[in-house]
């Protein structure tokens, strides 16, 4: 905690300072259409974006991610609160606070009990299309506020700015750090100056549609932002906290999992350390400040925190300069801020997603691996035909689905001597010798849950297929690990092998698991001692020779 | 299907004669039992035992699994279905009905879908804590029948009678088979005599309460048994299917689990071969006949099948003849089924769960792996403490967890040269030798997206911690398979380690790895060839032979 403070440098303070003051003005447009997106007034998204990047600063571990609003989480803050109440209500916004704080307790928890592993759930294909789908639920939600009525339908002043803004906005992504170049600035200062065409288009169109009078003719308004900072929230509803419980654990999860894959990919290009514990730790308190200011659930963005870390950031004093910003836009006059365009503020939503379209991961996935870029496939679709919750779930079980899939295919090889050595190779692979009265069989993976009715299955077959054998050796040289499921099969093997007339043995028993077997009955159970080599228990069974077992031990 | 017919010899057909009549005894009060746990009208349970076992027999793979009413699928039937209707209820027969539809679709589903794998998602601790927690779950729900009223009160009439018929099951289940065999029947037929107790508990306890008048002090009974078939039952609720869709993939899973733990303990023991994908096609199939003949969902029991198997059952016929035993029953007057006295089914299903409570495997776990005992104890509390079917979720991501979680943990070793020789072994076991600019590492896992943060923070410590290090060959020998996901880490390896000075090399790939490697833009990024030994790598690699790559590749 602080251990950035400590080591603080005044060198470091002209990119903490450029940085904050760029992504304050990021933050402004962002902040209040990520609002939207959750169905909240934007002024909430400002609030989200003062105080949990300043508490985050003080317990996180990247020292560049900017936390606050984001995509992703906003629309499953939507999703979750429209059942529960009407957008616009008291009511709507205290569940919105108070999903943040449910979220920041199962984060804290998470971290207090060192579940930092848990990120590990989600295989990077299924994120990829949990990202692609979920950007596509975004853009698809903001059509209606974009042409300011339902589509086919729109209503033109509200469409021409939208849409007008969209043009300006990609125009703005493809050439403008170009021009800006050209223009003479310096190709960083460009690359920066270019992210703050959303801030620059909304207030543009904040221009247009207040000389033009658009109001007046229908365009929506970003509505009324009350002057002053965020009051100090203590509302809860006592009667919503089992139905925010499940939704809490899944955008605690999602806020986990797009702030570690956020803040990884910026610390690995400075080669600075994350630890997930600590992220948890700061996540988790980020999320209940942000439920003691009145805003929503918070996590780091990658956008804005790429933004962030170009701009010259050098540790979250960045983003604590660019709260304190905000908090001063908050105590300066706020009338024009209730004069933004929705439309346009739909058009920086829409074309900020767009970025989220990656099609990389996918591309890989199908020509490297089907069965990833299937599940990236159904990720992407269960996000958009189920909702973006199931979206998690499906997620997740797709991750564990593909892995318990690939365990239940274990490779298991009968082995051989190599004639006239001591080397025991697959007979499938290599010219090599094997005993009819003794089987060998290696197991090329480790024993668990996942994968023993496999390997019990491939067991049956190996010794039907072997009816003159009277023991069965497993080799375990590829076997670091055996769980409780795969202790109780080797029990189960070793009696139903007895039952056929075959005895059942062991060799090359890694050191630390042979400790651990020797915590159980097991050993006791099985007909003969456990090989310290594969040549040994093939000497050793052989007919006529099973009284030496002993000198083996 | 239907193979075991084809191979029918009439030697089998005496076995499956006495299996059918003393499964179709159980099957009278268990059914009747099971249906109230699911809060139907006992009729319902007896429904659920003539069809779904006849399409069972035809699809199925095991040829002794009784298929029925099972007490951990009614008690997730009943909390699915009692937020939705009120117990007795015409809508609550037919949600239940459509319950074993929609669970019938999902197996049927995925059996085609080739999906038997999914059995492999309990880890075996997780099947026994969830196991224990639902019985006692459902010997709490059956206090309140027992007693005739809520506890601590109680209707003295029928708390008697409850009480009494516990005492006398628990004395039948500890000393009726010894007394049978002194009595002189031969030791089988004495323990499946025994089996029969809940039977003729049941046929005593109508006997007193009609002989006392019981029913007129209050004492509840069975209620009305409508004679004669089970009329196809069509009725579906259109509304309800979203609501039953989660809790009907859920249930399937369970009615999978089930069944194929207890055909596997059976199959085994007659060296038997079950088909996963067979046994999903047959239970599914079976579900969608407990929906059209008016039932709930149904499944393998293994008490029931375990009778079935000791009682002699040779094929599904014996399943066949017991389901057609209870169809006769409901043809003949049904008048005395609606005297059974609740008290003794209550009693019945109690005595009944306490043979699921086996704390076995828990003392196992204990012993031999605390997280895995830990799985145990919190999958149970979370079937008792968040309802049986959050139990199946906490089970499924408690299974996932410890997986991830010890896959977030693997081995990788630092090699070095014995001296003298080709071989190469880990530093921290043998006396070996290391060269400085030269680091090698074995990994011991398979590479995916459960250990490749893990693996890239351990490669970025040793390269730390070895700052002459200008390679780094990552030695695959126990690499079985790489992911998309750990594809995409080893090319962000390569180009951190590369920022860093350090090039990243492999070594010892196994064939179907690299053959996979080979699909990737992988291989063109690394700065040299793959090695086909580790030997090959340090010896190319050590300063001043750096241009010999060409010949290893």
């Amino acid at each position: 905690m602080l251990h950035w403070l400590k080591h603080y440098r005044r060198a470091m303070l002209a990119g903490d300072l450029g940085a904050g003051i760029v992504v304050a003005m990021m933050l402004i447009p962002q902040g209040m259409a990520y609002a939207l997106v959750a169905g909240l007034p934007p002024v909430a998204g400002i609030y989200a974006s003062i105080l949990p990047p300043i508490v985050y600063a003080l317990f996180g571990s990247s020292m560049t991610q900017s936390v606050g609003p984001m995509a992703i989480v906003s629309l499953m803050t939507g999703a979750v609160l429209a059942p529960l109440a009407t957008p616009g209500s008291g009511l709507y916004a205290v569940l919105a606070a108070q999903l943040a704080l449910v979220c920041g307790l199962v984060l804290l928890a998470c971290g207090l009990l060192r579940l930092g592993f848990l990120a590990n759930f989600f295989s990077r294909p299924v994120m990829s299309g949990f990202t692609v789908g979920c950007a596509l639920a975004i853009a698809a939600g903001q059509v209606k506020p974009l042409l300011g009525a339902s589509f086919p339908h729109w209503h033109a002043p509200s469409a021409a700015l939208g849409l007008g803004a969209i043009a300006a906005l990609l125009l703005a992504k493809h050439y403008l750090e170009v021009l800006l170049k050209r223009c003479g600035l310096p190709p960083n200062a460009a690359g920066i100056a270019a992210k703050l065409a959303p801030m620059a288009v909304v207030l543009g169109g904040l221009a247009i549609a207040t000389s033009l009078g658009l109001q007046a003719q229908g365009v929506a308004m970003s509505g009324e932002v009350p002057a002053g900072l965020p009051q100090l929230n203590m509302a809860l509803s006592q009667g919503h906290w089992r139905a925010l419980l499940q939704p809490g654990l899944l955008i605690g999860f999602v806020v986990f999992l797009m702030s570690m894959s956020a803040a990884q990919a910026l610390a690995q290009k400075r080669n600075q350390k994350l630890v997930s514990n600590h992220e948890l730790i700061g996540l988790g308190a980020a999320n209940v400040a942000a439920m003691a200011s009145g805003g929503f659930p918070v996590t780091g963005s990658l956008s804005r925190s790429a933004v962030n870390f170009a701009a010259g950031a050098q540790t979250p004093l960045a983003s604590i300069i660019s709260a304190v910003l905000l908090a001063c836009a908050l105590m300066a006059p706020t009338g024009w801020l209730a004069l933004l365009p929705l439309p346009v503020l739909a058009a920086t939503i829409i074309v900020a997603v767009l970025g989220m379209l990656e099609l990389d991961t996918l591309r890989t996935a199908w020509r490297y691996d089907r069965g990833d870029a299937a599940a990236w496939l159904v990720t992407c679709g269960g996000v958009l035909a189920l909702g973006v919750e199931a979206g998690v779930v499906v997620g997740v079980l797709l991750s564990m689905g593909t892995l318990i899939w690939r365990a239940s295919r274990p490779h298991i090889a009968v082995l051989g001597r190599i004639v006239g050595t001591e080397h025991y190779r697959n007979i499938e692979r290599y010219p090599a010798q094997t005993q009819p009265d003794v089987l060998l069989l290696r197991i090329d993976a480790n024993l668990f849950f996942g994968n023993v009715e496999a390997v019990g299955e491939r067991i049956d077959e190996e010794v039907s297929a072997h009816p003159s054998a009277r023991h069965l050796v497993l080799v375990m040289t590829a076997v670091s690990s055996i769980d409780t499921s795969a202790l109780f099969a080797l029990g189960e093997w070793n009696a139903g092998l007895k039952r056929r007339g075959v005895a059942l043995h062991l060799a090359e028993v890694k050191g630390p698991v042979l400790d651990r077997l020797r915590q159980s009955d097991l050993t006791a159970q099985l007909a003969g001692p456990i090989f310290l080599s594969t040549a040994m228990a093939a000497a050793s069974l052989h007919k006529g020779r099973e009284g030496d077992y002993a000198e083996y031990i």
